[in-house]
Protein backbone atom coordinates (compact mmCIF):
# COMPACT_ATOMS: atom_id res chain seq x y z
CA UNK A 1 0.00 0.00 0.00
CA UNK A 2 1.15 3.75 0.53
CA UNK A 3 0.38 6.12 2.23
CA UNK A 4 0.82 10.15 0.34
CA UNK A 5 -0.34 14.01 1.51
CA UNK A 6 -0.25 17.13 -0.78
CA UNK A 7 -1.09 19.88 1.39
CA UNK A 8 -1.41 23.73 -0.25
CA UNK A 9 -1.22 26.70 1.62
CA UNK A 10 -0.55 30.34 1.54
CA UNK A 11 3.09 30.10 2.24
CA UNK A 12 3.58 27.55 -0.27
CA UNK A 13 3.12 23.50 -0.98
CA UNK A 14 3.70 20.30 1.54
CA UNK A 15 4.50 16.95 0.25
CA UNK A 16 4.71 13.53 2.15
CA UNK A 17 5.11 10.11 1.06
CA UNK A 18 5.85 7.30 2.44
CA UNK A 19 8.44 4.52 0.75
CA UNK A 20 6.48 0.99 1.04
CA UNK A 21 5.84 -0.58 -1.91
CA UNK A 22 3.97 -4.26 -1.64
CA UNK A 23 2.69 -7.19 -3.88
CA UNK A 24 0.91 -9.20 -1.35
CA UNK A 25 2.41 -9.12 2.08
CA UNK A 26 5.74 -11.61 1.57
CA UNK A 27 7.09 -9.47 -1.37
CA UNK A 28 7.81 -5.92 0.22
CA UNK A 29 10.15 -3.14 -1.24
CA UNK A 30 10.88 0.05 -0.56
CA UNK A 31 10.76 2.45 -3.32
CA UNK A 32 10.87 6.38 -3.76
CA UNK A 33 7.37 7.68 -4.47
CA UNK A 34 8.33 11.22 -4.76
CA UNK A 35 9.78 12.81 -7.90
CA UNK A 36 10.25 16.22 -8.72
CA UNK A 37 11.11 17.80 -12.35
CA UNK A 38 12.22 21.68 -12.74
CA UNK A 39 13.40 24.71 -13.58
CA UNK A 40 14.96 26.69 -11.26
CA UNK A 41 13.37 30.32 -11.32
CA UNK A 42 11.05 28.96 -13.62
CA UNK A 43 8.40 26.27 -12.85
CA UNK A 44 8.89 23.02 -10.17
CA UNK A 45 6.75 20.12 -9.76
CA UNK A 46 6.51 17.57 -7.37
CA UNK A 47 4.59 13.98 -8.06
CA UNK A 48 3.81 11.63 -5.55
CA UNK A 49 2.15 7.65 -6.81
CA UNK A 50 0.25 5.14 -5.55
CA UNK A 51 -1.18 1.82 -7.12
CA UNK A 52 0.56 0.03 -9.80
CA UNK A 53 4.49 0.35 -9.33
CA UNK A 54 4.90 -0.54 -12.80
CA UNK A 55 2.76 2.21 -14.13
CA UNK A 56 3.77 4.97 -11.22
CA UNK A 57 7.11 4.03 -13.17
CA UNK A 58 6.16 3.82 -16.59
CA UNK A 59 4.56 8.07 -16.00
CA UNK A 60 7.69 8.77 -14.56
CA UNK A 61 9.87 7.51 -17.08
CA UNK A 62 7.78 8.95 -19.62
CA UNK A 63 7.83 12.60 -17.77
CA UNK A 64 11.66 12.09 -17.92
CA UNK A 65 11.94 10.87 -21.57
CA UNK A 66 9.69 14.10 -22.90
CA UNK A 67 12.18 16.48 -20.90
CA UNK A 68 15.23 14.70 -21.94
CA UNK A 69 14.33 14.61 -25.66
CA UNK A 70 12.84 18.09 -25.72
CA UNK A 71 9.16 16.63 -26.96
CA UNK A 72 6.57 20.48 -27.56
CA UNK A 73 4.10 18.47 -25.16
CA UNK A 74 6.40 18.02 -21.78
CA UNK A 75 6.49 19.73 -18.21
CA UNK A 76 9.13 22.06 -19.36
CA UNK A 77 6.63 23.58 -22.34
CA UNK A 78 2.94 23.42 -20.85
CA UNK A 79 1.90 26.98 -19.86
CA UNK A 80 -0.45 25.98 -17.04
CA UNK A 81 -0.83 23.87 -14.00
CA UNK A 82 -4.15 22.14 -15.16
CA UNK A 83 -2.79 21.49 -18.36
CA UNK A 84 0.67 19.67 -16.66
CA UNK A 85 -1.96 17.90 -14.66
CA UNK A 86 -4.04 16.72 -17.85
CA UNK A 87 -0.90 15.55 -19.46
CA UNK A 88 0.06 13.22 -16.26
CA UNK A 89 -3.41 11.92 -16.66
CA UNK A 90 -2.36 10.84 -20.44
CA UNK A 91 0.22 9.87 -19.58
CA UNK A 92 -0.97 7.22 -16.70
CA UNK A 93 -3.81 6.29 -19.22
CA UNK A 94 -1.41 5.44 -21.82
CA UNK A 95 0.55 3.28 -19.48
CA UNK A 96 -2.27 1.24 -17.91
CA UNK A 97 -3.61 0.53 -21.29
CA UNK A 98 -0.16 -0.59 -22.62
CA UNK A 99 -0.39 -3.43 -19.72
CA UNK A 100 -4.03 -3.99 -20.88
CA UNK A 101 -5.95 -2.12 -18.39
CA UNK A 102 -8.36 -3.11 -15.99
CA UNK A 103 -8.08 -1.94 -11.98
CA UNK A 104 -4.94 -3.71 -11.17
CA UNK A 105 -2.95 -1.69 -13.21
CA UNK A 106 -4.30 1.64 -12.19
CA UNK A 107 -2.42 4.50 -10.39
CA UNK A 108 -3.75 7.61 -8.31
CA UNK A 109 -1.09 10.60 -8.60
CA UNK A 110 -0.66 13.44 -6.13
CA UNK A 111 0.96 16.42 -8.56
CA UNK A 112 1.57 20.07 -7.58
CA UNK A 113 3.92 22.93 -8.38
CA UNK A 114 4.17 26.28 -10.13
CA UNK A 115 4.88 27.60 -13.40
CA UNK A 116 6.26 31.40 -13.03
CA UNK A 117 3.61 33.91 -13.69
CA UNK A 118 0.88 31.77 -11.84
CA UNK A 119 -0.06 30.72 -8.52
CA UNK A 120 1.18 27.52 -7.55
CA UNK A 121 -1.86 24.25 -7.54
CA UNK A 122 -1.78 20.90 -6.37
CA UNK A 123 -3.78 18.51 -7.86
CA UNK A 124 -5.16 14.63 -7.39
CA UNK A 125 -5.28 12.71 -10.80
CA UNK A 126 -6.89 9.33 -11.15
CA UNK A 127 -6.70 6.78 -12.82
CA UNK A 128 -9.03 7.47 -15.36
CA UNK A 129 -6.94 11.02 -16.53
CA UNK A 130 -9.27 13.41 -14.89
CA UNK A 131 -8.07 15.73 -11.51
CA UNK A 132 -9.61 17.65 -9.27
CA UNK A 133 -7.83 20.80 -6.91
CA UNK A 134 -7.69 21.73 -3.02
CA UNK A 135 -10.48 23.64 -2.05
CA UNK A 136 -10.06 26.46 0.73
CA UNK A 137 -11.86 24.57 3.24
CA UNK A 138 -10.05 21.52 2.07
CA UNK A 139 -6.55 22.54 1.58
CA UNK A 140 -4.82 18.64 0.98
CA UNK A 141 -4.97 15.94 -0.95
CA UNK A 142 -4.31 11.98 -0.39
CA UNK A 143 -3.80 8.92 -1.98
CA UNK A 144 -3.23 5.01 -0.60
CA UNK A 145 -4.21 4.60 2.90
CA UNK A 146 -5.37 7.55 3.58
CA UNK A 147 -8.23 7.28 6.15
CA UNK A 148 -6.45 6.77 9.36
CA UNK A 149 -4.90 9.75 9.14
CA UNK A 150 -7.45 11.96 7.77
CA UNK A 151 -8.56 13.11 11.21
CA UNK A 152 -5.53 15.08 12.38
CA UNK A 153 -5.80 17.17 8.94
CA UNK A 154 -9.08 17.87 9.34
CA UNK A 155 -8.38 19.27 12.31
CA UNK A 156 -5.47 20.96 12.24
CA UNK A 157 -5.15 22.40 8.33
CA UNK A 158 -5.68 25.89 7.24
CA UNK A 159 -4.94 27.77 3.88
CA UNK A 160 -3.38 29.99 6.76
CA UNK A 161 -1.02 27.22 8.27
CA UNK A 162 2.85 27.66 8.68
CA UNK A 163 4.64 25.80 6.12
CA UNK A 164 6.76 23.89 9.23
CA UNK A 165 3.19 22.95 11.00
CA UNK A 166 2.04 21.58 7.86
CA UNK A 167 5.10 19.31 7.53
CA UNK A 168 4.70 18.56 11.53
CA UNK A 169 0.68 17.71 10.69
CA UNK A 170 1.35 15.47 8.06
CA UNK A 171 4.42 13.82 9.85
CA UNK A 172 1.89 13.10 12.73
CA UNK A 173 -0.96 11.84 9.78
CA UNK A 174 1.91 8.94 9.02
CA UNK A 175 2.84 8.43 12.05
CA UNK A 176 -1.20 6.99 12.62
CA UNK A 177 -0.83 5.28 9.54
CA UNK A 178 1.94 3.51 10.00
CA UNK A 179 0.41 2.65 13.06
CA UNK A 180 -2.61 1.17 12.36
CA UNK A 181 -1.23 -0.42 8.51
CA UNK A 182 1.83 -2.53 7.95
CA UNK A 183 2.18 -1.75 4.55
CA UNK A 184 2.54 2.27 5.08
CA UNK A 185 6.33 2.39 6.03
CA UNK A 186 9.67 4.62 6.12
CA UNK A 187 11.68 6.07 4.52
CA UNK A 188 9.10 9.07 4.54
CA UNK A 189 9.75 11.64 2.60
CA UNK A 190 9.08 15.33 2.52
CA UNK A 191 8.93 18.28 0.92
CA UNK A 192 8.57 21.80 1.44
CA UNK A 193 7.78 24.56 -1.71
CA UNK A 194 7.54 27.87 -0.40
CA UNK A 195 5.45 30.16 -2.99
CA UNK A 196 7.10 31.92 -5.31
CA UNK A 197 10.30 30.82 -4.69
CA UNK A 198 10.68 28.21 -7.78
CA UNK A 199 13.24 26.30 -6.38
CA UNK A 200 12.62 22.40 -4.74
CA UNK A 201 15.58 23.01 -1.95
CA UNK A 202 13.53 21.77 1.04
CA UNK A 203 13.62 18.11 1.11
CA UNK A 204 14.24 15.32 4.05
CA UNK A 205 14.04 11.91 3.53
CA UNK A 206 13.64 10.37 7.05
CA UNK A 207 14.76 6.75 7.08
CA UNK A 208 13.49 3.88 9.14
CA UNK A 209 15.99 4.39 11.90
CA UNK A 210 15.65 8.35 11.99
CA UNK A 211 15.87 9.94 15.28
CA UNK A 212 13.68 12.49 14.40
CA UNK A 213 10.93 10.05 13.52
CA UNK A 214 11.01 7.88 17.14
CA UNK A 215 11.17 10.87 18.34
CA UNK A 216 7.91 12.07 16.96
CA UNK A 217 6.12 8.93 17.48
CA UNK A 218 7.18 8.94 21.21
CA UNK A 219 6.13 12.49 21.84
CA UNK A 220 2.97 12.23 19.88
CA UNK A 221 1.59 8.57 21.53
CA UNK A 222 2.21 10.47 24.73
CA UNK A 223 0.54 13.94 24.43
CA UNK A 224 -2.21 12.16 22.56
CA UNK A 225 -2.74 9.80 25.56
CA UNK A 226 -2.28 13.06 28.14
CA UNK A 227 -4.77 14.89 25.94
CA UNK A 228 -7.22 11.45 26.17
CA UNK A 229 -6.71 10.87 29.99
CA UNK A 230 -7.05 14.98 30.87
CA UNK A 231 -10.52 14.22 29.67
CA UNK A 232 -13.56 14.33 31.85
CA UNK A 233 -15.09 11.48 32.13
CA UNK A 234 -18.22 10.41 31.54
CA UNK A 235 -20.67 10.51 35.04
CA UNK A 236 -22.81 7.71 33.92
CA UNK A 237 -20.04 5.25 32.80
CA UNK A 238 -17.94 6.35 35.90
CA UNK A 239 -21.05 5.04 38.06
CA UNK A 240 -20.95 1.75 35.65
CA UNK A 241 -17.93 1.01 37.18
CA UNK A 242 -18.28 1.83 40.78
CA UNK A 243 -21.58 -0.81 40.71
CA UNK A 244 -19.29 -2.82 39.43
CA UNK A 245 -16.57 -2.51 42.34
CA UNK A 246 -18.96 -3.08 44.69
CA UNK A 247 -20.49 -5.82 42.99
CA UNK A 248 -17.00 -7.44 42.81
CA UNK A 249 -16.43 -6.50 46.52
CA UNK A 250 -19.14 -8.67 47.10
CA UNK A 251 -18.64 -11.76 45.35
CA UNK A 252 -14.79 -11.76 47.12
CA UNK B 1 -22.78 3.30 6.45
CA UNK B 2 -22.36 1.79 10.15
CA UNK B 3 -19.29 2.06 12.88
CA UNK B 4 -19.87 0.04 15.73
CA UNK B 5 -17.04 -1.33 18.39
CA UNK B 6 -17.10 -3.93 20.85
CA UNK B 7 -14.15 -4.24 23.47
CA UNK B 8 -13.50 -7.26 25.63
CA UNK B 9 -11.67 -5.92 28.75
CA UNK B 10 -11.10 -8.02 31.85
CA UNK B 11 -13.77 -6.22 33.63
CA UNK B 12 -16.15 -6.87 31.11
CA UNK B 13 -17.61 -5.96 28.03
CA UNK B 14 -18.62 -2.62 25.87
CA UNK B 15 -20.19 -1.62 22.68
CA UNK B 16 -21.08 1.01 20.66
CA UNK B 17 -22.44 1.88 17.93
CA UNK B 18 -24.09 4.76 15.59
CA UNK B 19 -27.17 4.94 14.03
CA UNK B 20 -26.99 5.91 10.45
CA UNK B 21 -28.56 3.93 8.10
CA UNK B 22 -28.20 4.81 4.18
CA UNK B 23 -28.79 3.91 0.63
CA UNK B 24 -27.06 6.33 -1.63
CA UNK B 25 -26.85 9.32 0.37
CA UNK B 26 -30.28 10.85 -0.36
CA UNK B 27 -31.79 8.19 1.44
CA UNK B 28 -30.51 8.22 5.19
CA UNK B 29 -32.25 6.92 7.94
CA UNK B 30 -32.39 6.65 11.80
CA UNK B 31 -32.13 2.87 12.72
CA UNK B 32 -30.64 1.16 16.09
CA UNK B 33 -28.12 -1.25 15.34
CA UNK B 34 -27.70 -2.35 18.67
CA UNK B 35 -30.09 -5.60 19.74
CA UNK B 36 -30.35 -7.43 23.16
CA UNK B 37 -31.18 -10.56 24.21
CA UNK B 38 -30.45 -12.46 27.78
CA UNK B 39 -32.41 -14.09 30.85
CA UNK B 40 -30.49 -11.90 34.00
CA UNK B 41 -28.67 -14.06 36.01
CA UNK B 42 -28.13 -16.85 33.61
CA UNK B 43 -27.27 -15.38 29.88
CA UNK B 44 -26.94 -12.01 28.41
CA UNK B 45 -25.91 -10.96 24.80
CA UNK B 46 -25.59 -8.17 22.74
CA UNK B 47 -25.79 -7.99 18.50
CA UNK B 48 -24.05 -4.76 16.65
CA UNK B 49 -25.20 -5.01 12.85
CA UNK B 50 -23.55 -3.60 10.02
CA UNK B 51 -24.28 -3.85 6.03
CA UNK B 52 -27.85 -4.93 4.53
CA UNK B 53 -30.39 -3.83 6.85
CA UNK B 54 -33.07 -6.15 5.43
CA UNK B 55 -30.43 -9.09 6.16
CA UNK B 56 -29.30 -7.50 9.78
CA UNK B 57 -33.44 -7.02 10.84
CA UNK B 58 -34.00 -10.82 8.91
CA UNK B 59 -31.00 -12.11 11.76
CA UNK B 60 -32.60 -10.24 14.84
CA UNK B 61 -35.98 -11.02 13.95
CA UNK B 62 -35.28 -14.85 13.49
CA UNK B 63 -33.15 -15.04 16.70
CA UNK B 64 -36.37 -13.57 18.58
CA UNK B 65 -38.81 -15.97 16.48
CA UNK B 66 -36.59 -18.67 17.87
CA UNK B 67 -36.53 -17.66 21.44
CA UNK B 68 -40.42 -16.69 21.17
CA UNK B 69 -41.43 -19.83 20.05
CA UNK B 70 -39.21 -22.11 22.44
CA UNK B 71 -36.85 -23.39 19.70
CA UNK B 72 -34.74 -26.39 20.53
CA UNK B 73 -31.62 -23.97 18.47
CA UNK B 74 -32.05 -20.42 19.98
CA UNK B 75 -30.09 -17.92 21.86
CA UNK B 76 -31.74 -19.30 25.01
CA UNK B 77 -30.34 -23.08 24.37
CA UNK B 78 -26.95 -23.10 23.53
CA UNK B 79 -24.51 -23.94 25.43
CA UNK B 80 -21.61 -21.60 24.76
CA UNK B 81 -20.84 -18.67 22.92
CA UNK B 82 -19.07 -20.01 20.65
CA UNK B 83 -21.86 -22.15 19.58
CA UNK B 84 -23.92 -19.12 19.44
CA UNK B 85 -21.93 -17.34 17.21
CA UNK B 86 -21.80 -19.89 14.71
CA UNK B 87 -25.68 -19.72 15.46
CA UNK B 88 -25.75 -16.41 14.46
CA UNK B 89 -23.76 -16.95 11.56
CA UNK B 90 -25.94 -19.65 10.16
CA UNK B 91 -29.30 -17.18 10.43
CA UNK B 92 -27.02 -14.55 8.50
CA UNK B 93 -26.12 -16.84 5.78
CA UNK B 94 -29.56 -18.22 5.42
CA UNK B 95 -31.00 -14.18 5.44
CA UNK B 96 -28.11 -13.50 2.55
CA UNK B 97 -29.77 -16.71 0.61
CA UNK B 98 -33.14 -15.69 0.88
CA UNK B 99 -32.32 -12.22 -0.84
CA UNK B 100 -30.87 -14.37 -3.79
CA UNK B 101 -26.84 -14.19 -2.51
CA UNK B 102 -24.28 -11.92 -3.61
CA UNK B 103 -21.91 -8.89 -1.78
CA UNK B 104 -24.93 -6.75 -1.76
CA UNK B 105 -27.12 -8.14 0.77
CA UNK B 106 -23.87 -9.13 3.01
CA UNK B 107 -23.87 -8.19 6.61
CA UNK B 108 -21.09 -7.77 9.21
CA UNK B 109 -22.17 -8.78 13.04
CA UNK B 110 -20.16 -8.15 16.29
CA UNK B 111 -21.77 -10.82 19.15
CA UNK B 112 -20.95 -10.68 22.84
CA UNK B 113 -21.90 -11.89 26.02
CA UNK B 114 -21.94 -13.79 28.84
CA UNK B 115 -23.16 -17.55 29.41
CA UNK B 116 -23.57 -18.56 33.14
CA UNK B 117 -20.74 -20.11 34.61
CA UNK B 118 -18.10 -19.41 30.95
CA UNK B 119 -16.02 -15.98 30.82
CA UNK B 120 -17.41 -13.04 28.61
CA UNK B 121 -16.61 -13.38 24.58
CA UNK B 122 -16.95 -11.29 22.11
CA UNK B 123 -17.16 -12.39 17.98
CA UNK B 124 -16.58 -10.16 14.82
CA UNK B 125 -19.07 -12.39 12.62
CA UNK B 126 -18.38 -12.38 8.66
CA UNK B 127 -20.90 -12.48 6.24
CA UNK B 128 -19.56 -15.92 5.53
CA UNK B 129 -21.35 -16.82 8.73
CA UNK B 130 -17.25 -17.41 10.08
CA UNK B 131 -16.21 -15.61 12.99
CA UNK B 132 -12.89 -14.57 14.92
CA UNK B 133 -12.57 -13.64 18.51
CA UNK B 134 -10.63 -10.57 20.41
CA UNK B 135 -7.26 -11.37 21.87
CA UNK B 136 -5.37 -10.26 24.82
CA UNK B 137 -3.11 -7.66 22.35
CA UNK B 138 -6.25 -6.67 19.89
CA UNK B 139 -8.93 -6.05 22.98
CA UNK B 140 -11.28 -4.57 20.17
CA UNK B 141 -13.38 -5.42 17.15
CA UNK B 142 -14.98 -3.38 14.35
CA UNK B 143 -17.16 -3.04 11.73
CA UNK B 144 -18.21 -0.67 9.26
CA UNK B 145 -16.38 2.75 9.19
CA UNK B 146 -13.58 1.32 11.08
CA UNK B 147 -10.14 3.12 9.88
CA UNK B 148 -10.67 6.89 11.11
CA UNK B 149 -11.31 5.63 14.65
CA UNK B 150 -8.97 2.86 14.78
CA UNK B 151 -6.17 4.72 16.05
CA UNK B 152 -7.42 6.04 19.30
CA UNK B 153 -8.34 2.38 20.00
CA UNK B 154 -4.65 1.05 19.38
CA UNK B 155 -3.06 3.60 21.47
CA UNK B 156 -5.43 3.15 24.62
CA UNK B 157 -7.32 -0.32 25.00
CA UNK B 158 -5.60 -2.55 27.34
CA UNK B 159 -7.10 -5.78 28.59
CA UNK B 160 -6.99 -4.13 31.54
CA UNK B 161 -8.88 -0.36 31.09
CA UNK B 162 -11.52 0.26 33.48
CA UNK B 163 -14.98 0.11 31.69
CA UNK B 164 -15.59 4.21 31.55
CA UNK B 165 -12.29 4.40 30.03
CA UNK B 166 -13.41 2.07 27.21
CA UNK B 167 -16.31 3.70 26.96
CA UNK B 168 -14.93 6.88 26.74
CA UNK B 169 -12.05 5.51 24.27
CA UNK B 170 -15.35 4.43 22.10
CA UNK B 171 -16.96 7.87 22.01
CA UNK B 172 -13.60 9.46 21.07
CA UNK B 173 -13.34 6.64 17.95
CA UNK B 174 -16.85 7.59 17.48
CA UNK B 175 -16.00 11.39 17.32
CA UNK B 176 -13.19 11.09 14.96
CA UNK B 177 -15.14 8.85 12.65
CA UNK B 178 -18.51 11.23 12.53
CA UNK B 179 -15.88 14.31 11.52
CA UNK B 180 -14.63 12.50 8.90
CA UNK B 181 -17.38 10.26 6.98
CA UNK B 182 -20.96 11.70 7.17
CA UNK B 183 -22.67 8.76 6.95
CA UNK B 184 -21.71 7.50 10.33
CA UNK B 185 -24.46 9.76 12.92
CA UNK B 186 -25.71 10.12 15.98
CA UNK B 187 -27.68 8.86 18.27
CA UNK B 188 -24.83 6.80 19.64
CA UNK B 189 -25.53 3.97 21.61
CA UNK B 190 -23.42 2.49 24.70
CA UNK B 191 -23.89 -0.47 26.30
CA UNK B 192 -21.41 -1.67 28.97
CA UNK B 193 -21.97 -5.42 30.42
CA UNK B 194 -20.06 -6.08 33.79
CA UNK B 195 -17.87 -9.36 33.37
CA UNK B 196 -20.36 -12.22 35.99
CA UNK B 197 -22.95 -9.45 36.12
CA UNK B 198 -25.37 -11.47 33.84
CA UNK B 199 -27.75 -8.03 33.47
CA UNK B 200 -27.33 -5.65 30.99
CA UNK B 201 -28.78 -2.54 32.33
CA UNK B 202 -25.52 -0.13 31.65
CA UNK B 203 -26.92 1.73 28.26
CA UNK B 204 -27.03 4.57 27.11
CA UNK B 205 -28.77 6.36 23.93
CA UNK B 206 -26.73 9.65 22.99
CA UNK B 207 -29.00 12.14 20.92
CA UNK B 208 -28.09 13.99 18.33
CA UNK B 209 -28.56 17.11 20.33
CA UNK B 210 -27.01 15.23 23.52
CA UNK B 211 -25.11 17.75 25.39
CA UNK B 212 -22.23 15.63 26.38
CA UNK B 213 -21.76 14.04 22.69
CA UNK B 214 -21.48 18.29 22.37
CA UNK B 215 -19.06 18.89 25.29
CA UNK B 216 -16.77 16.14 24.23
CA UNK B 217 -16.73 16.72 20.60
CA UNK B 218 -15.68 20.25 21.82
CA UNK B 219 -13.18 18.79 24.89
CA UNK B 220 -11.21 16.41 22.36
CA UNK B 221 -11.06 18.97 19.37
CA UNK B 222 -9.27 21.31 22.00
CA UNK B 223 -6.95 18.58 23.69
CA UNK B 224 -6.08 17.09 20.56
CA UNK B 225 -5.22 20.82 19.42
CA UNK B 226 -3.48 21.58 22.10
CA UNK B 227 -1.50 17.91 22.48
CA UNK B 228 -0.30 18.48 18.74
CA UNK B 229 0.60 22.42 19.86
CA UNK B 230 2.37 20.81 22.37
CA UNK B 231 4.74 19.15 20.10
CA UNK B 232 8.43 20.15 19.87
CA UNK B 233 8.50 22.02 16.07
CA UNK B 234 10.88 20.28 13.27
CA UNK B 235 14.10 22.51 13.45
CA UNK B 236 14.84 21.37 9.70
CA UNK B 237 10.98 22.51 8.79
CA UNK B 238 11.36 25.74 10.78
CA UNK B 239 14.31 26.49 9.31
CA UNK B 240 12.78 26.60 6.17
CA UNK B 241 10.01 28.89 7.38
CA UNK B 242 12.46 31.31 8.18
CA UNK B 243 14.18 31.19 4.69
CA UNK B 244 10.28 31.87 3.56
CA UNK B 245 10.30 34.88 5.63
CA UNK B 246 13.31 36.57 4.14
CA UNK B 247 12.46 35.51 0.44
CA UNK B 248 9.34 37.27 1.02
CA UNK B 249 10.50 40.25 2.89
CA UNK B 250 12.98 40.37 -0.12
CA UNK B 251 10.67 40.26 -2.59
CA UNK B 252 8.44 43.43 -0.86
Amino acid sequence: MTYCVAIKLNAGLVFLSDSRTNAGVDQISTYSKMHTFGLDGARQFCLLTSGNLATAQGIVAQIRHDIDHGMPLSLMTLSSMDEAADYIGQLSVMQQKKAGGGIDFEASVLFGGQILGSAPDVFLIYPQGNHIATSRTTPFLQIGESKYGKPILDRILKPDTALHTAVLCGLVSMDSTMRSNVTVGPPIEVLAYKTDSLEMHNRLILEEDSDYLRELKRNWDERLKDAFRSLPPPAWATMWDQADGEAAAQQR
